[in-house]
């Protein structure tokens, strides 16, 4: 193969023209499922959480990550993350916390985010004392207060800032968002949580979803505006900075600079004695799944050559719904022949069912197999039976 | 109540103030089965049917409809169909297939339009040698023909125009699509056919989805394209118009002039002596249907109100990804106030998560219900589990 591709990594890239993920030839789990098929690698998933602990832990920033379940649930990944015992989860839904509970999370390794919560939501926080809830409204601290006085809380605040790999995944900014309390409403807030005997001891803020090495300047000012709300509540002890850390999707993408973003944090967080909580999701999972998929018809159409895949954006909305795209590499790769400009179809009847646009690719046969790769996240765990195209398996390289 | 608003029908609207559909007080469904719940009119279905059929008639065209499944597999709602005897249904993958088997739908009265079709899909189309295949690959023509030589089929075209609600709906125009064969590969494809002895019955098109009067011109246009392609295979007794039929979305929208269209249509079919296909799906449940969901929060947040609700996008995704609004109704109304501004946000934890932005609705509190109009297609059927928030009910309106 002689020079690496711009995505390859030591857990994943061409050995002698095939696809290997860790130590596994990614065709052999093609053979024992089918396709479609996801297939996620723990290695680089505890990579991942590493980096980022080691990074925090350098800037000599207190702690604790809580993985983002809705990103993947896939139940011996979760699994796996609880057995490493770096992580808490974060859930938003009673489904979830009751999920997190089932694989062994103690309550108090759960942080509870959710938004539009429902009474039905609170009886279930009720029932679980220990879980931490982050609210993002004065609806919920008051229907919260009333049913639980006494408890601990965070409050998440709309920084009206907010950042990610595009205008659909940032979560505050110019235009209203849903999430969060304002800042002219935040002192409202804080009266609510105390005529209830709320203990408010976290501050919380997500950015968005996607943010680069480029964006952590937009964090840095989204930690100054939270100094303004600190001054507000001294109790507050915890500053929960969400998750949203973006990797690379196309070359030319830098990945996000961890020690940086660890020192913009702390900078912020020592000064005070804050306790930083993260929550990551798609950062951990992502660039640790592949959706593999198989060809099924190779076609010139109008000017453009499309190649059909057995499998559509119901299985992974990334990049036909959010516009963030996948890394496409055949299983298997001769690399002799020039490579074509192609469009990677699925097989849901709606125009925007592509997997990826006007990319190029080495000459690609009906039968052959593709890899996207940066589809740990989002996939799974929010794929749709639309068509009745909605079966997969899923496979967890454990070694 | 005093007057009409512009959505209500003889079907649909309030009776002393409570939303009713067919004969049915939706809050008995709420008390029934709690929310989220879908609920659709048997009675809205059989008109819209009734509509398409009476104005084809009225044209004095031969036609068959058969209902596109995808936009809605409940399965008392597909059984509902099948007794009416009035139409077939339209398949696109093997599930798909077979589940009108099992509803009771005979091979004759299906036909399957896929996309990105593989030797899996070809296998199933094998065991059931009556259903019709419409193929929208010169690929497919083939790999069918070496399994099945002498099967009568029908091919897509790509028309190279579309029209629907917005450019995400449009199938076919300036930028290639992955739907139909091109003009320049018309023959390619008569040739390919002929060369595995099947019988090229049908034409298929299908504009995009969600056109409305002002788009009858562009069916027009299409239909006058048609005649190029019909004139290369004298075989071609069946033009297959695809779906895409809209529904009036906002107030100003009307509905679509069914008489001009039937027309337009008979005008190229008639002379050919061409009998017409036609697969409705949305047009015949959309505005049949209702979402029905509880509102947890009222709450101004930056300068916005936002209506927090106990479902999302993941229900129902024809706002947030498709831009194509619901009307959104109070299930019950004391309009004494005046109406307020206001954006109605799901439970999902995604910024684009709202059902319906800036909108005029009666003072809301906490606690209420809201019905989503034209919710009937497209919602249950590529729900999602995203957040472990996709459970929800349906019923069907029977009488």
């Amino acid at each position: 193969m002689g020079q690496r591709l711009w995505w390859e990594r030591d857990d994943l890239g061409y050995r002698n023209g095939r696809l290997y993920f860790g130590r596994r030839d990614l065709a052999q789990f093609v053979r024992s499922a089918g396709t479609p098929v996801f297939v996620y690698n723990c290695e680089r998933v505890r990579d991942n959480l590493s980096r980022l602990a080691a990074n925090l832990k350098k800037a000599g920033v207190e702690f604790k990550i809580f993985y983002a379940l809705k990103a993947n649930r896939y139940l011996p990944l979760v699994a796996y993350l609880k057995l490493t015992g770096r992580c808490g989860v974060d859930v938003c839904s009673p489904a979830e916390l009751l999920l997190a509970r089932q694989v062994g999370f103690h309550e108090e390794e759960i942080t509870y985010t959710g938004t539009s919560v429902a009474d039905e939501d609170l009886a279930c926080l009720q029932r679980h004392p220990g879980v931490h809830v982050n609210c993002d409204a004065i609806s919920t601290i008051k229907r919260l207060g009333a049913r639980c006085p006494g408890r601990t809380i965070g409050i998440r605040i709309n920084p009206r800032l907010g950042a990610g790999y595009n205008q659909a995944l940032r979560y505050a900014g110019d235009k209203a968002t849903k999430f969060g309390i304002y800042q002219e409403r935040f002192q409202e807030a804080l009266d609510t949580a105390r005529a209830y005997d709320l203990q408010v001891k976290t501050l919380h803020f997500h950015i968005g979803s996607g943010y680069l090495t480029p964006d952590i300047a937009t964090l840095d000012d989204i930690l100054n505006r939270c100094h303004w709300f600190l001054d507000r509540c001294s109790e507050i002890d915890t500053l929960d900075i969400g998750g949203g850390l973006g990797v690379p999707l196309v070359e030319g993408h830098s990945p996000l600079d961890l020690a940086r973003w660890a020192e913009v944090i702390a900078g912020h967080a020592r000064p005070r004695g804050l306790t930083i909580h993260l929550e990551p999701g798609d950062f951990l999972v992502k660039d640790a799944g592949a959706l593999i998929v198989q060809v099924n018809t190779v076609e010139d159409k109008g000017n453009t050559k499309f190649i059909g895949v057995n499998a559509g954006f119901n299985i992974h909305s990334a990049a036909a719904y959010y516009n963030v795209p996948f890394i496409v590499a055949p299983l298997a790769s001769s690399a002799s022949d020039p490579p074509q400009r192609v469009t990677v179809a699925g097989n849901i009847n709606e125009a925007i069912d592509l997997l990826a646009e006007d990319i190029l690719l080495p000459p690609i046969r009906e039968g052959d197999y593709l890899a996207l790769l940066n589809a740990g996240g989002y996939g799974s765990s929010c794929s749709s039976n639309h068509c009745m195209r909605g079966a997969f398996a899923e496979y967890l390289i454990v070694d």
